[in-house]
């Protein structure tokens, strides 16, 4: 016959909560999590986290729904995120949705089926229907780097705004005027932000504002190609340009590459985020770096006090803004 | 009371099997998936799969482990075979045990008190001692990337050892015999095959092999700048050098801009996978590039035909070899 947890106490000699706090993730004196985990060898005890599931409603198991696995801001706090809830005894299911909604909205409803405890989103579809019926299921949802108009729930920010104003600012103080952006999708929340950072830096400055210096890319390595080539060819005047992610960062480096352009002497340019790929850069890049680590710690934290200190929120809406900050590479001039 | 799948065959007048089919990921005509939608909509069905798992002791879950998520080449095949894995219904559980084989045991661990039905490993610990308990319950395990000596089970491999043979011969081709090496972990599959490859490619050249010129890294960024470095100190006379993976191509491209070595005037350079980070080098560098897309697909695909073809396999191990190619840059000098 299967052992059960109560073979596993008389085994032990430890009380059946300290056998439930093991298998639940919860703190265990290194001593008796050794002499827990002979037993369960011993005895060939193996947890039916199905069963369990069924009988607590609770499966351990959050959902993650992102828009690109394979981009390196969303690989990162997935990483620091599973590390926290892994700890916890939570299992991470990670759906990638390939930055369409109604992939989103499959994966959402798939992790129904899975009867997840709660849902970790950088949501594509910012009206949130995705998310509305697992809302109403009374489920824990938080929400990464992008805000929802139509739902309420927790979401761990980066202040996108003064970000993107940072740069700029960084580039006005080296005296360039005529700073070109590539943007994000204009229907993202984190595009929107920065794109007004940038508004802000030019307006408090007394700059001008020019269309032609602003180019609404994808936040795609291609369209950061793209963006560069293009505002490098309609302005022969601009000295500097700031690029608004990771993925167009690379792309507007692959473009200067293929234009066969200076950096800094002919162009001064600012990317975002990965230091390391800065590092690579030559000249070393001047980046935008947001704190992933720091986001992922901080939403693993938010999910995981909702789900064991359900009774206890205070039923106020967390919502974290975290700093970015400005590593200086070369590739930025001083304009004499 | 809850909606049953006999009230979505009733509403929808679609046989039991066709729902069935739908719920388990298979193939239904556009049509009648539109209206089953309708019916689980109009119905709120909800499929329990938790309570599924505990009928057919077949939870649709598939357990990823893998060394790390945050390295371009695993999330690269992640997102792959996610794609697929979810288009046949089953979900996936990545845990990444940052290249530890403690912590690679206790993901294995993890996943069979998850009772997933398969593991898909890029194992850390070649001798395979964490796959055991999972391989004699008689569920499917396929090794991605590296093969373990004590266990027999299907492997999609990339030929490692042609591919740095390719590259050493790229070099040799363009007159360099001064090749240095920056390599991988002793211990690791991948690592030794790429070496054989280098050590074959320089006798077949008729080339002595000095040690001086064999750096053994650990495929990390930061084992990349040490090893570029060290390479470019003890060894004057070297002409080229061939990095083999992508974080130490990074790494080795990072410490080529801090110690302001010109390439490929002073210095040629072939690295590996990563084509758009090869395109954003200035200049574009020389790489070898596995075909990730193809090893995702063939990993589904075995590990899916264990699942849905349980009956029917021939019980010989499957093992294909994937080849790599080149892409040439401008990063390799031709030696007059």
């Amino acid at each position: 016959m299967a052992a059960t947890m109560k073979d596993i106490a008389r085994r032990t000699g430890l009380g059946l909560a300290t056998i439930s706090s093991y298998f639940n993730g919860g703190n265990v004196r290194e001593k008796n999590r050794i002499k827990i985990e002979e037993a369960i060898e011993e005895l060939h005890y193996e947890v039916n986290e199905v069963a369990r599931g069924l009988k607590t409603n609770a499966t351990r198991t959050i959902g993650v729904v992102i828009p690109e696995l394979n981009n390196t801001f969303c690989a990162e706090i997935i990483t620091g995120m599973e590390d926290v809830l892994r700890s916890h005894g939570y299992a991470t299911i990670v759906c990638d949705c390939r930055t369409d909604k109604k992939l989103e909205r499959e994966a959402v409803e798939f992790l129904i089926r899975r009867r997840v405890d709660g849902i970790i989103n950088m949501p594509v579809d910012e009206e949130g229907n995705h998310l509305k019926r697992f809302q109403k299921m009374g489920k824990p949802i938080v929400l990464i780097d992008r805000k929802i108009q139509g739902i309420d729930c927790d979401s761990v920010l980066v202040d996108n705004k003064k970000a993107a104003e940072d740069a700029v600012r960084y580039f006005i103080g080296r005296g360039h005027r005529n700073i070109g952006i590539i943007g994000g999708p204009e229907e993202v929340f984190t595009a929107q932000e920065r794109m007004a950072g940038y508004y802000k830096a030019l307006e408090s400055a007394g700059i001008p504002v020019r269309e032609s210096l602003i180019w609404h890319g994808d936040y795609t390595i291609q369209g950061g190609v793209r963006g560069l080539e293009e505002l490098v060819q309609n302005n022969p005047e601009m000295t500097a340009v700031f690029v608004t992610n990771y993925e167009m960062t690379m792309g507007a480096m692959i473009g200067v590459n293929e234009l066969g352009i200076r950096i800094p002497e002919q162009l001064s340019m600012i990317g975002f985020d990965n230091l390391q790929f800065a590092r690579a850069c030559n000249p070393k890049l001047t980046i935008v770096a947001q704190p992933t680590d720091g986001i992922a710690r901080e939403v693993a934290k938010v999910m995981l006090n909702h789900l064991e200190n359900a009774g206890e929120t205070s039923g106020e809406l967390f919502s974290e803004k975290l700093e970015t900050e400005i590593i200086a590479g070369k590739s930025v001039r001083v304009l004499a």
